[in-house]
Order: C-alpha cells, then structure tokens, then sequence
C-alpha cells in the first residue's frame, strides 16, 4: 500500500484534458496495490482510477495487460476498462510515469472468504479463462516453473534466516518440480495473482476481478492452483476442504476437468506455493526496512507447500473424478 | 500515508448498518492523513469518509473536533460534516478504535499554491475564525510556547545530527520567544495545521478545509503565522511576498487585524516556523526505519525560522498598516 509517484495538481489536470471525462472533482491516492501507484479520480463522467506504473513492472508488457481488461470486458466478465483518450489510446504518460486510467468498480473485497465467495470465484476464474481463449496477445509466465530455479539461487542460503533447513527443502522440492511439472495440460490466459484483494464482492456475488498485472498463458489448471492457495486455507494454515470444494466444483461446472489436469492439481498446487514462497523469500530479504511497502511473511507458503506435499489426489481437495 | 488499522468486511458492515447510508459499495483505504486512518466508503447514500483514530490523537479530544467540524459546517465555512448515526451518535468504534463517517468533499488540494490560491486561503481562514467565535467547547493547544521546551528537551544535543549547532540555535531561539511571546492578542478557535494538503480546491476556489484534529483556541492571528509558513516559500525557501501580501490582504478584509496582531505577526511567524521545526527534529530523530510514513524533512524549518528571525515589521510581509 503505498503512492510511489507524485501527481501534481498542474500534470493531473492536462492529464485529465487528454480524455472526454470533463474536469476533475476529486484526487486521492489510494493505499492499495504493491506494484503501481493508484489514484481514485472523480471527474464530471463519475469515478476511475489513474494507475502509474512503476518499476516493477516492464512497459513492454503493459499493451498486453491492457488489450487484456478490455477484451475480457467485451467478453463479459467484470474487470475494469482502460478509458481511450481523445486520440484513441489506453496507454499514456504522467509524471515521467507510463498511466492508464481504467474504469473503476464497484465491490469490496473480503478479507476473510466463506465457501459461498470461493464458489463464486470457482465460477468467475472459469468464465475468465473461457473468456480468454479468444485474446490473440501472449505473453509467457516468467514466474512459471523455469523461473523458479533464479529466484531459489538468487536468495541461496539465506533462506535458513527465515526457516532452519529452508534452503535445503526447498532444493529438493524444486528438483521434484522440475521433473514432474506437467506440459501436456489445456492452456489459455491466466490471471496468475487471483488473491482476495483482487476480486470485488457486492455481498456474495463477484462484481469484479481487478489487477492483471501477472496475467500471462500457461495452464489453466495452474491458476486454480494459485486460487486453492490463496482462499482455501484458514489463518492458522488449516486447509479448508470445504471451501476448496466449493471453488472446484463452481469451477468445473463452467469448465470441465480434462482427465490430465484432475490428476496434475495436486502438483500444481505444489508450484504454485513454491511460486509465492520464493517470491516472499526474496522480498523479505531484500527489502530494505525503510521500504513504503512490508513484506508478506513467507512462513504462510511454507506451511502450504508442506500441506500440498502430501496430497495425492485431488480427492483430497474435495473434488470427485 | 498509511493505513495502520485495517477493518474486515463484517466489521465494515455492522459498523455502517448503524447509520441511515444504506449498503456499501465499494471501500478503499486513502494514502493520506499523517495521524490516522481514512478510508474512502461509497455507500447508496454516496462517498463519505471513514476516520479510524490512531494513538496520536487523544480519545478525549475527538467530542471538540467532531463537535466544532459540525458547528463550522452549520455557520457556512465547506468542511466535513460528521455523520450521526441511528442513535444521534457522532463517535463510535470500529476494529477497536475511535471512528467517525464524515462526509466527502470535493476538491483538490494544491501542491504548488499560486497566489490566488493564498488569497482564497486568506479569506476562507477569516471566515473559520469567525465561524469559530460561537463555538461553545474550547481545548488549549498543547503545541504552543509552552509546549516546545519539552520537546526541544526531548530531542536535546541530538538535534545538532540535523543541523550542526541547531541545539544551540534553537535554545537561544527559545529563550527569545518565551521571553517576548505575545499573550494579549484576539482568542479564539485556531485550525493550527492548515497546510496545503489540509485545503482543497475546485480551480480557484476553495471547496473545503479538512483535518481538523490540530484544532485548538489559541491566538488567531498565529494561525495566519502559521499559514504563512505552509504555503507562502517557494520549493528552494524563497520567502514569497506577493503571496503573502495577498493571504494577508485577504484575511484582513474579511477580518481586520487589530494593531497589535499587526505588531506581534513577525514573533508568531518565528514561533510557528518553531512548532513545526520542533516536532519535525524530534519525528526525524525518533521514527524507526521501519515506519509506515516517512518523517518530514526538519531543514525546510530551519530556514523559514531563520528567514522570520531577519523580519522587524509586518511590512515585511508585505501588509501595510
């Protein structure tokens, strides 16, 4: 949560000038978002937001993440519309910064999900990735299972610092990964980084999916790995069956299971820990303590990956063949 | 910019059932206020202001703030209003701390003042002072003379990391203000932080004045000390006079200074560049490195402070008699 960059009043307005908004009303930086600098702006067409996007994120990328909300919303699905200036364009720049304004949307997002908001994101991912099938852009995951060994080696024993032994379990688990990651499985666009905070509710219906900022193609089955991480265990790190069920369920009745990705889940939830975890590793070594933004703690994905270890089957989420 | 407290769904939903809002739309922590934690909520009834108060702020002093927002608000002056729930409550609690809804104002604040904006700030200060003249509750400011030896203590031989001499500096500083402070000069109701994040405007006019949680009785003429401080140097700490002559031109035609606030502005200028240099040295030297906001740099103070030393007459100002 954090305003990296500085919009003055002056640089705003001629901003604001480019697009068919009307005059600005209203400007606030918004304390959300790790990645990019947002504002809510109310204008005379009502609120959006100005998104700024920071170092984190390469400008080469930002066509296909904004080409991506606006095909997803012509498909359907509820995620916010980058706004085309008077000359046509999504992609602008303000205070030295690449910015789009996007549509803003209404919802919030639950910061403790019950089983009937994982079925409603079941269904939602689903809708999405069927929704993506017809995108034409690609863009490869650089946080898939090639990038994890670079992130392993660029924290290196370090890792101990955090958990006893860490560096050499996670060496071991990494081998297993790479010489089991599956290939063979249905692929599409992913939206790589469905946490809570980026799915709206108005109470228990989905009113939009927000910050495709990770999106890319891979397995679509990986994403829904991703999700099991992120919404089916509870704050002591129990896994929630229930909820995972839920999510499942609501997922295949949109989209059906190929035999390959029912039997491949359990080592898709394996990486997908894997993925966060290393990622958490990283930041929480090497962010400064001076840093706008804290990082997550690792111990949560260390405790995941543990769990998912263990499972053989996707029965064990909760979900028949 | 922080949000210290955060409110989970089911808190935010029990807490705005107790108003007549409506449901909420949509919830977003705000990257400002210094002291506390604002978040922006759209409900049926439209956007407001959700304000968690953080340790800072004196549970016992928010009945003065709350209460005099209410009453400027009813004399005409465009600040927030605080919202009163279904039991004609202004104050209650949510996720274990003080809270209040305020409604939403529209507007900018500047981040580099012209000098129209200083003369619609002048203006719009005369009109809460006098606003401020028949509010019934009072509160000392516990940040005036008296209150910057303890501080000044509190920061003691450490301030010379800053600055070096700034501990002997000040010391004589102090003694000269102590020994000539001004105790004679019209009371009254004082906003005493009305920077220019505090002022927000719609072009040239200002549409509010917010965060009130500085509020205090106090001289009036010091706030007008203080304004010229905050909004009357350029960004290299050039003292610009044809912004101060027109905060001062306009304050005055609404609320005509008397001879001796005209005599005691130059010692009220020198003490409020004090106030904030001394809370600014001792935030500097006691924020860890870890904290959510970054500490203001205390320099900036240091040459408003030695700039007002150099002032003999209001004059100087460039405000005649």
């Amino acid at each position: 949560m954090a305003v990296y960059t500085e919009v003055s009043d002056e640089e705003l307005q001629a901003f604001i000038a480019g697009y068919d908004l009307g005059n600005v009303l209203s400007f606030k930086g918004i304390a959300e978002g790790v990645e990019n600098t947002n504002y809510l702006v109310r204008t005379e067409a009502g609120p959006h937001i100005l998104t700024l996007y920071e170092k984190r994120v390469r400008e080469e990328d930002l066509p296909f993440f904004l080409g991506l909300m606006e095909h997803l919303a012509a498909s359907g699905l509820a995620c916010p519309v980058p706004v085309r200036d008077r000359e046509g364009q999504m992609l602008r720049e303000v205070a030295g910064r690449p910015a789009a304004i996007i549509t803003f949307l209404d919802g919030l997002w639950v910061r403790r999900p019950s089983t009937e908001h994982c079925a409603a994101l079941g269904e939602t991912l689903a809708r999405l990735h069927l929704a993506g099938q017809t995108f034409s852009m690609t863009r490869p995951n650089a946080l898939s299972v090639t990038g994890w060994r670079p992130l392993y080696d660029a924290s290196g024993a370090r890792a101990d610092e955090i958990v006893d032994g860490l560096h050499e379990e996670l060496g071991r688990e990494l081998d297993e990964l790479e010489a089991k990651w599956p290939t063979d499985l249905p692929q599409g666009i992913i939206h790589a980084d469905l946490f809570p905070d980026n799915v709206f509710f108005l109470g228990r219906d989905v009113s939009g999916v927000i910050d495709f900022y990770f999106a890319c193609n891979d397995a679509l089955a990986y994403d829904i790995a991703i999700c099991l991480n992120a919404w089916c265990f509870e704050v002591d790190a129990a896994f929630n069956i229930t909820k995972a069920r839920a999510l499942l369920r609501a997922y295949t009745y949109v989209r059906p299971f190929s035999k390959e990705e029912f039997d491949a889940l359990p080592i898709l939830a394996r990486g997908a820990a894997m993925r966060f975890l290393l990622t958490r590793v990283y930041d929480w070594l090497n962010t400064s303590s001076d840093a706008l933004v804290r990082p997550k703690d690792p111990n949560e994905y260390v405790r995941k990956l543990r769990f998912h270890r263990g499972v053989t089957s996707t029965r064990e989420y909760g979900l028949g063949e």
